[in-house]
């Protein structure tokens, strides 16, 4: 017998893993005088009445468990809201799980929906955390590529000719991170169909269905069933609360019952005080919810304006979401040398290529932050590129 | 290929897993005019200057994204919270994990350290989840049984005695839930040090340790090592505020550092308003900590005399926690009936058999609550026994 309790153990988690993100995290901090554009979340005010809601529900004692699922009356409230863009009846008792950030929500949807050998089809560029998950389980990521035809756009037939027998589930990002590409109605009912007969999973991940600045958002609800599909939504970026880790899934009841119970043995319930608050709020949350995305489509202007007048700087104008991707290759084709010299500079981005290999030469840049901060950051930008 | 995404997953989740405990639910959701004993959390008034802090930390705009590992200010609080029962040196960018709850800290330590076909030693009668938790990973449970003498104890000779190759991981929940057994010094220290013989690994489960009614609370950190030992503790069971989701793990800078990059695809990081609000009041703590433990132990004392008026009831006096598991066993065997039984006369209880094959015959009833609550309860369970 060993007689270390740790040498007994192989590692889940590869050293490697997440070290490139933590270095990063680390120079940004050891940095002086910094400005970031780097976070994956808005940095502007939260709704005052959502916060007035939420100190009344802590002094009111509302501190304790919820249920697993959630209270019935942000169920309720979440199942109307879905309604406006499902056809048949969302039962708040069955098709809706709230969870700890929409983040939670992904786990148990690839925790339910994968087995070992399974391929998953992710967006290149996206969200790097999905390929942890998907890999954790011991399925398999092809990527499929996002396009950059004037503006970023979701390719659905990009999406279908990768599907193949082993493929159980796609995930879709409309609006993206970090592209802001969307799917079109007419790309998303194909996908939809396609996916259908196959008997593949869609994964729609709409944690940004707010921040849409061409045409509406388009919600993977909108295509009347939730046979073989598991929406993802979170108030964290809608609501500029994402410290409060509060999200749902909306999906067939047989899927919210083992997303719920799994739950169980995770979190057991999720914050109650934010499902107290949101519950009342979201019926009203209309005023807020146009003016945030008016006040990101303007920053979201400056930002595109301002990086194409760099020489060298490339930058289509995003459909939706909080953030450019741009390309910065001219000037230095490896995006984590490009961080560092925008990080001498004294401004934080994050490097492209931790994306996926489209987004090499690239860097995100976030916009949903005051409009002086944008031009401060783009400045030292200008000046150190020059 | 399949034409229906459902008909192709296997359930995880096993149909039957959960059942009693939600049909227990909803059995209490449909009677009226019912009271509770059986919330497996504290019913009393959270600390109103916490509750003050964490309305600040609202109102200043703390609502966004916090590392994963949780802000420094808490971890350093945290530390010297630790400390007090450890000779060697907590470092809190390194031994400390923020979690959403004790239970995520459970679910992440047993995430790393078993594999399939590890066997995990867990204290019968126990809170049911850890098993579904140790089940879910492939890995095996034989129980140890808690001793009735008396008291609840914690026998450390039953734990070693079950020790062996197979053996991964020991479950040590000292005040126990739901018999409020607890291990002795010296017991706890002939663990330990047989433990880190064989290479074992000790998860103590500490959630309870401020409602301790007979000596003083012993940490599995008064041990001098952290090689083996993976210590969880929650604020959600000590100062009433189960619903924010606030726990934390303190272990080995490894384990620490695996648990954390695992967390990054689980819940990204924990509530950031309670730990904001927790890193002022922890160091002040002191007094609602000493009220809160007095008033369990009056609430306890009577409860237990109470119970033992009621002719066929037995009840020994717990050492710590929040539950009494009585036994009922002269008036009925079974535990769930008792449960429908004591339903039918207006109050709910945990049928005992929920916490193991030691349960059965008995009932979990919680004391941590007003006084006049259990003075109701006890009147309804006297008039309906008699």
């Amino acid at each position: 017998m060993s007689d270390s309790a740790l040498e007994r153990l192989t590692p889940i988690v590869k050293e490697s893993e997440s070290s490139p993100m933590r270095e990063m995290m680390k120079m940004m901090e050891e940095k002086k005088d910094l400005l970031s554009l780097s976070a994956g979340e808005a940095r502007f005010e939260a709704p005052p009445e959502l916060i007035k809601l939420a100190v009344q529900a802590m002094q009111s004692g509302k501190n304790l468990y919820t249920s697993t699922n959630g209270i019935p009356q942000i169920r309720e409230a979440l199942a109307a809201f879905a309604q406006k863009h499902f056809e048949g009846k969302i039962d708040p008792a069955k098709n809706i799980l709230m969870t700890v950030g929409g983040m939670e929500a992904i786990y148990l949807a690839m925790r339910i929906v994968l087995d070992k050998g399974d391929k998953v089809l992710l967006p290149d560029p996206g969200w790097g955390v999905m390929r942890t998950v998907v890999e954790r389980r011991g399925a398999h990521v092809e990527h499929y590529p996002l396009e950059e035809k004037g503006t970023w756009t979701i390719n659905h037939e990009a999406i279908l000719e990768r599907m193949d027998e082993k493929t159980k589930l796609v995930v879709v990002n409309s609006p993206s991170n970090p592209t802001g590409a969307t799917l079109s109605k007419e790309g998303f009912a194909a996908l939809m169909e396609g996916a259908g007969q196959k008997g593949v999973f869609v994964l729609s991940d709409e944690v940004y269905h707010n921040y849409i600045y061409e045409g509406e958002h388009v919600s993977a609800l909108s295509f009347g069933s939730l046979e073989n599909l598991i929406v993802v939504n979170s108030f964290s970026k809608t609501f500029a609360v994402t410290g409060w880790r509060l999200g749902y899934a909306v999906a067939d009841p047989w899927m919210i019952r083992q997303m719920g119970i799994y739950k169980e043995s995770i979190s057991l319930c999720s914050f109650s005080i934010g499902q107290w608050a949101m519950a009342e709020f979201l019926g009203r949350s209309e005023g807020y919810l146009k003016k945030a995305r008016e006040f990101c489509r303007g920053n979201m202007e400056k930002m595109v304006t301002r990086l194409n007048a760099i020489p060298g700087v490339r930058c289509t104008r995003p459909q939706g979401g909080f953030y450019v991707l741009a390309d910065f290759s001219q000037i230095e084709p490896s995006s984590q040398k490009l961080f560092k010299r925008l990080l001498d500079g004294g401004v934080a981005v994050v490097p492209g290529v931790f994306f996926g290999s489209q987004g090499e030469g690239r860097a995100r840049l976030m916009f949903a932050c005051p409009s002086d901060h944008i031009d401060r950051c783009l400045d030292r930008i200008e000046e150190n590129l020059r």
